[in-house]
């Protein structure tokens, strides 16, 4: 089954304004066209959160990546700095539903040791093909799904914006820093994307494997907390950078101050990722939790 | 010849409101304060910026860490939140040059693939047998001096406000992340120079090596930026995380963004410490360096 033909792409740095990657890649691809442009489909840039880059934080007054649920987009109280980018943003690349944007690329990092990972936000053949082609050209990349548990009308994400769109997600990179590795990682993943992008659209991608593994997220799971809301804990070491390397149940989760230990009380092996992400500690989330799936080409 | 007796102590977490190990462990300690007294002297803790842990940030106005010059301490002008917390420490536990605390012990983080880092600000023989004993009790311990650069007047860190004074520097740690690992070494540390002047005060250190390796801090280089200020480059892969390892006359220093190199132009080897640290990109600062020394007990 031949591809939805991709017209206009749009590759979005900055949307949290301390992930330094994006924001130098989204510049290096602007003054360099050339490494963004193919022959099948037109490709722009967006740096989406200046005001949060100047002031070195991931946002001003909300974080513009949960501000892009439709009805959130039609709401005009909605006023402060971020959920007025996101109406900017929308103006500018969508309008989400009927977006002039065919495929968005958003680029993130976290303080997680998640490597390179596609996070695909939809289900669908065309994300199924591009996962397997990520894979074939990156095989360190690994794939991850936060597709199916909402409507894309309720999904808050930047990405969703576009009629399709994807996360680069690289790390472990400490907030306000600039590796190059973690830059280069991103740049590898970007370019398998629009390469994965122009073969599509000229009927030339090559013989895909037909299983590809991926990271399917069930939950986050919070910090030990007391009942005045102050934090009991920690991640433990044994899980810390261990992230999308199974946990057990019964196995340590959090040491707490006292030096006791809190076990993983779950009946399912899971896999965890964004383990200890600095931007999580706002809801003092720990972790988040996925179940291992493979993707099927038909 | 015997040391001076050290009868007051104080252990300071939260000087940067983002380096989460020290605030932690200042809370330890303040809870369970059987883990910082000894027989022979008092000690209490402070947690430094409460206001900017609060915001999440370093700082909110100015860096806390340099605001402890005497001529400062003393100008009525100075009045931001950290200047005015930088007056109310200095009368809490200084005042500087006359001091009621005998020995600050200061906590801090660093995003540099520093390990356990003891800073010395200052040179002397007490200071000469505390590196002596850490590094007997925590060989993977690094001894780095920032001490005779400046009369002590003019040093503007908090630890010397106390008549003698150190800084604890655990890394690698992203900003506002809790990490086990380093939490564990920060408090190892701690414990080591407890017990350092426990022991002294007691007549009852043990034999200690004659010499220890340290690394004596030279000058600080900043990244490559453009006239206008713009930065150009990045630090090099093959520097990032090998803080404390050579570097050789000669070797690549930074890539620049159009993918060219610039080398280390100096003819003597040296050694970087706070590569690529988050909170320096501020001032532009890509890293120190410094040259091996060794410090020779009598």
């Amino acid at each position: 089954m031949a591809l939805a033909k991709i017209n206009t792409v749009a590759i979005v740095g900055g949307t949290h304004g301390n992930e330094f990657s994006g924001i130098y890649l989204e510049r290096r691809y602007r003054q360099q066209p050339e490494l963004m442009q193919r022959s099948s489909f037109s490709c722009k840039t967006l740096f989406a959160n200046p005001q949060a880059h100047e002031a070195n934080r991931r946002y001003l007054h909300s974080d513009l990546n949960r501000q892009f649920k439709t009805v959130d987009l039609a709401d005009p109280t909605l006023t402060n700095y971020e959920q007025s980018r996101a109406k900017v943003i929308n103006a500018e690349l969508g309008p989400k539903g009927a977006a002039k944007t065919d495929f968005i690329i958003d680029l993130h990092n976290t303080t997680s040791n998640m490597g390179p990972c596609l996070i695909l936000t939809q289900a669908g053949p065309l994300y199924n093909q591009l996962a397997a082609y990520v894979k074939l050209k990156m095989p360190k990349a690994v794939i991850s799904r936060d597709e199916d548990h909402f409507a894309q009308d309720d999904h808050a994400l930047l990405c969703t914006v576009g009629t399709y769109g994807v996360i680069v997600e690289v790390g472990p990179q400490p907030q306000s820093v600039l590796r190059q590795d973690v830059l280069e990682e991103m740049h590898e993943m970007t370019q398998h994307i629009l390469d994965f992008i122009e073969l599509s659209n000229l009927g030339k991608l090559p013989e895909l494997p037909k299983k590809v593994e991926a990271f399917r997220y069930l939950h986050s799971i919070k910090l030990p907390m007391s009942s005045s809301g102050e934090r009991l804990g920690m991640v433990h070491r044994n899980i810390q950078d261990r992230d999308y390397l199974p946990i057990m149940p019964g196995q340590p989760l959090f040491t707490l101050f006292d030096g006791s230990e809190i076990c993983y009380d779950g009946e399912q092996v899971v896999y965890p990722t964004f383990i200890n992400e600095a931007a999580y500690y706002d809801n003092n989330l720990a972790m988040s939790l996925n179940e291992k799936v493979w993707i099927e080409l038909n």
